[in-house]
């Protein structure tokens, strides 16, 4: 069963977490947990400011030589009834961020602040730094049974979702 | 920071769900969550028994063309000092369980019965039912801080895993 479309919309702005799958150079997916906010229609995921060894992250090196993206959001619950998941497959943009950021991206870092409050201590990136920038292009989710997610604020998973019962 | 080798083999044991990543026909990824369980050394997945479509389900599909993976086991909290990932790279064999089972395949789906009470009432692969076998290749881990991962019994993430202070 598909999740519902208000779900949908609530998953994207509100899961606090993605599994993003990049297609490693020798073609084994990579896969890797990311934060991401949803602004104009697209996921914006920042990277890190300083990867330890100099060299440009493995997601980066993959999405510059090739920009297709799966990202799942899901739901794990010993109440199996309760499991859901969302895909999104997409394409990515390598974004290196101007002094001072463009329009858009400046958006993007606003929505980033807005949805993790954890960035009022932890850096976003600044001038120079890298945020991708993924355009939807199919979705795809399952859930479990007919109860409606609502996601909540940003807590940890379990407790960021609540599901209530389908009013049917 | 790498998480500890014996959190590694905590996480391998107890963790409830895994990021199965597999290479799509066209070369983008594909990402599903799984169920899964550390036995002789590999790790083990059932395939639900009744696919909707009668088709075989993507991942299958997938790795009957091309058999690597990667598997992405991780925690998501609010509090980031506790974000831990584990990845796992490895081999897929696509197993069909003969009747009876052989032995390591029996094996595997009591690994599978014990580690998931939910499987006294949700039906395991029979007969014709198939079971990827994932060979583990290479396992890189990180985590945001020196907090030691203990994952106990199989609950929802988030209560699954108990975070203590290292001993240092």
């Amino acid at each position: 069963m598909e999740l519902p479309a208000e779900a949908i919309e609530s998953v994207l702005a509100r899961w606090p977490v993605a599994d993003l799958a990049t297609p490693g150079a020798d073609g084994r997916p990579h896969v890797v947990p990311v934060v991401f906010a949803h602004r104009d229609g697209d996921l914006w995921s920042p990277i890190d400011g300083k990867p330890k060894s100099g060299r440009e992250l493995v997601r980066v090196r993959n999405l510059r030589r090739d920009p297709r993206v799966a990202l799942l959001l899901h739901h794990y619950d010993a109440d199996w009834r309760k499991l859901w998941w969302l895909r999104v497959e997409g394409s990515a943009e390598v974004r290196t961020l101007a002094s001072p950021p463009d329009e858009a991206d400046t958006r993007a870092l606003a929505a980033l602040r807005e949805k993790y409050p954890q960035y009022a201590e932890t850096p976003l990136p600044g001038a120079g730094g890298t945020l991708l920038r993924i355009r939807i292009e199919a979705l795809r989710s399952w859930r479990a049974s007919g109860e409606v997610v609502e996601p909540s604020g940003i807590e940890p998973p379990t407790s960021a979702l609540r599901t209530q019962r389908s009013p049917s």
